[in-house]
């Protein structure tokens, strides 16, 4: 950035602009522990006036900007690879409305959807997509991220009604509309939904909610292999049960699990599935049928839990996995994929993985979102040791091709970032120069989020 | 379309093209009684390749090509108003492929969706985009079809997992992902989702299945006014009773089912209501709930029917309402708005529609997918009563300036064709330049599905 950029940039927005080292650091990674890079700026803006103006600027002075909230990414998608503006959206952070009556609530991009959650009970609603994190539902439109509830309610991508986005250059667009559906005209919501921030910077979103059900179980059986946990899922869905959570932890999550939080659950590849009705005959009708239909599938046991306390306490080892994981391993570096296959394919491929880290003597543990088809695995290994990391590479690079030749995708929630567009010729062939084009139509000058999602 | 070029496409085709007159004719007009209009020629499509070489000769010879499946679209999208060759794909019908454990198809864009749900059936599936007529799946897809299921399932644009398609010029792409959720790169799925064919040809779908409802009731509902009985459908949604359907039919669509059918239904604007359940206790504790709150809402009566036969006779004043209020103005042209609101904003802008009919001394009925937020209303008058249609007109003007200041749309589920491209830059603003953008970037020549959608 040069120093007539800097000075323009300051004498705009004064003090809600930093150069402070501390700011920069803490602007130049997210959670992906991918290499480093400050930001030449943090703009903490405060309305979408201020976006609009730094898009101006940034178009004036050729600099990049790269949208910032909650700072969760997990595949460097926040890095400032070439420096620039990072636009830190976070204390944009109102929610402006809600109306229970059409089941729909706008907010700004730096509201975090457990704040959105409080905000939604007392009217008896909920938003149902999880990531994890204190993720901002900006990044995670963003990101299109999704999590526990996708399997019952999709992603960001089957929530977002409407969109107002600030495009490079500074001009604001609104796209999508209130109405629960619409067919008026090209679809330019979903444009910006997993675009990363490459296209346009989100500053305000209308997004569906829901009734929170009013009766729930939740489940928690562990299975002899993780194959057969995996088969059993599968068995769940098919049975158009239709669970609110569907999820799976291997046997080495479960240890590490035990060993973070000293507990004692059985430590063998674990099944969690909620389930919910609108009536309580309906859910022990529901609860009975699934509890026969995971036994008859290998289940060893069915531990039930109903109180909200209980059901916390039932989900707790899955919801802490992916810490204790990284607890088991101090001063690991540690890479998680996020392969999605249609659903029938999925014990195959889990099965595939289990193998082919086993066979290149890797520590590495299996976790997801089993009901889409999703799932993650966390290899670990030391930042230095380049004969492991070269292992690890090569067992990713055959899982995803395999998971590509099933139909399936390299990302299921996580994004692309940095790290997977090595991956993208080969699932989106010559869709990919149509993303180029996008990219082009929006961004001309290539100012907005460079270095991300479309390989150089 | 120059005689070289229709000596190309005949060299190419042979027997596959068709120039006769009737087949220009059938070719020349959709359900929307705009004015007609003859392609040059008629492809009959019988694979991809077909498709490929058909947009090649088109881009070599510069003529329009116009997609054509069903030909029941509603808003002029398949009227060759330029001339050209219609693209009819009704020929490639094959189910190519159903996987139960996935809950997927994939399917060639003549696919209709009611062959569609005799191929699912025993899988114990269905696909639950109802738009009437027997529309095509390809065509559905690119209008962002809904109908009476949208309310519990969404429209085409929630089902599409991925999607072939033909871009001007030739080339093929495949958009989106098998996998029940992706994060991988922009969304190119959702771009051709609604474009009515402006943008490419679809050529294969792969679309979401969804178990059929275990457990079913159809209810019946008259009341004293259309706004009660809209007040009512919001009441039914925000109890949180998702309904697999929830359609309103206004006074005047009654006595013309009446008519028609020889039936004695109340001449009352009526609500019907499906309910379903995984199990029998819960429908019942639904039924219980949802009746009480009709009667509280001031419904006349709450009729019930459990049977598949019996629900089929319940719903068919509403299935045949289309027709039947057509065949009430024999003689009569009709036109239909589409407009969709935020649902609490429904019984305001339906009170103000019935107002502004009655006050314009109009013959209009008013139906619709209220639990969608979506209505219709059907005018009729003569051909050639201009200053009748000038009153409509009218009323459809200040019906839509109200829709999209509350936040709606001119098109919930119909698209936009040729008659609604007026309301495009009230609704989007400045984000119709970006669509504008689209079509240079996909089709910079102008030749698929010419005039449609993007004001002139």
């Amino acid at each position: 950035m040069t120093p007539e950029a800097l000075s323009a940039l300051s004498a705009r927005f004064g003090e809600q602009l930093s150069t402070a080292p501390a700011v920069l650091d803490a602007h130049g990674r997210d959670e992906s522990g991918l290499e480093h890079t400050r930001p030449h700026a943090v703009l903490f803006a405060l309305s979408e006036n201020d976006v609009v103006d730094a898009l101006r600027l940034s178009a004036a002075h050729a600099f990049p900007v790269i949208p910032y909230a909650a700072g969760s990414s997990l595949e460097g998608q926040l890095i400032p690879v070439r420096g620039g503006l990072s636009l830190d959206l976070s204390r944009m952070n109102a929610v402006l409305d809600v109306q229970p009556g059409s089941f729909q609530a706008t907010v700004q991009p730096g509201v975090t959807y457990p704040e959105l959650n409080r905000r939604l009970r007392p009217h008896g609603l909920f938003f149902p997509v999880d990531p994890g994190a204190e993720a901002s539902l900006g990044g995670m439109a963003s990101t299109n991220a999704s999590g526990t509830g996708a399997v019952r309610y999709g992603t960001m991508r089957d929530q977002v009604l409407q969109l107002r986005v600030v495009l490079p250059g500074g001009r604001v667009i609104q796209a999508g509309s209130r109405a629960r559906k619409t067919s008026a005209g090209y679809d330019l919501r979903h444009l910006f939904i997993g675009a990363e921030g490459t296209l346009g910077v989100i500053t305000e979103l209308t997004v569906k909610l829901w009734p929170l059900p009013s009766h729930l179980v939740a489940l928690r059986c562990p299975f002899e292999t993780v194959e057969a946990a995996a088969a059993c899922a599968v068995a769940v869905m098919t049975a158009a049960l239709q669970p609110e959570r569907l999820e799976l932890l291997d046997a080495e999550g479960l240890r590490a699990v035990n060993r973070f939080e000293g507990t004692a659950y059985p430590e063998q590849p674990t099944l969690w599935i909620e389930l919910a009705s609108a009536s309580a005959a309906g859910l022990d009708e529901t609860l009975a049928l699934c509890r026969e239909l995971c036994l008859d599938a290998g289940a060893l046991e069915v531990a039930a839990a109903r109180s909200p306390a209980e059901r916390a306490e039932l989900w707790q080892a899955r919801h802490h996995a992916y810490y204790a994981l990284k607890a088991l391993y101090p001063g690991h570096s540690s890479l998680s994929t996020d392969l999605c296959v249609p659903l029938h394919h999925l014990p195959q491929i889990i099965a595939f993985a289990r193998a082919a880290i086993d066979e290149a003597g890797l520590q590495a543990s299996l976790l997801g979102h089993v009901g889409d088809g999703n799932f993650h695995v966390l290899f670990h290994a030391e930042p230095d040791d380049t004969a492991t990391w070269n292992r690890i590479q090569a067992v990713y690079d055959t899982m995803t091709a395999l998971a590509l030749a099933l139909g399936g995708t390299c990302s299921g929630e996580h994004g692309v970032g940095l790290h997977k567009r090595r991956f993208l010729p080969l699932e989106h062939g010559d869709a990919l120069d149509v993303m180029r084009g996008l990219k082009a139509l929006l961004d001309p000058d290539g100012l907005l989020n460079p270095g991300k999602i479309l390989p150089d």
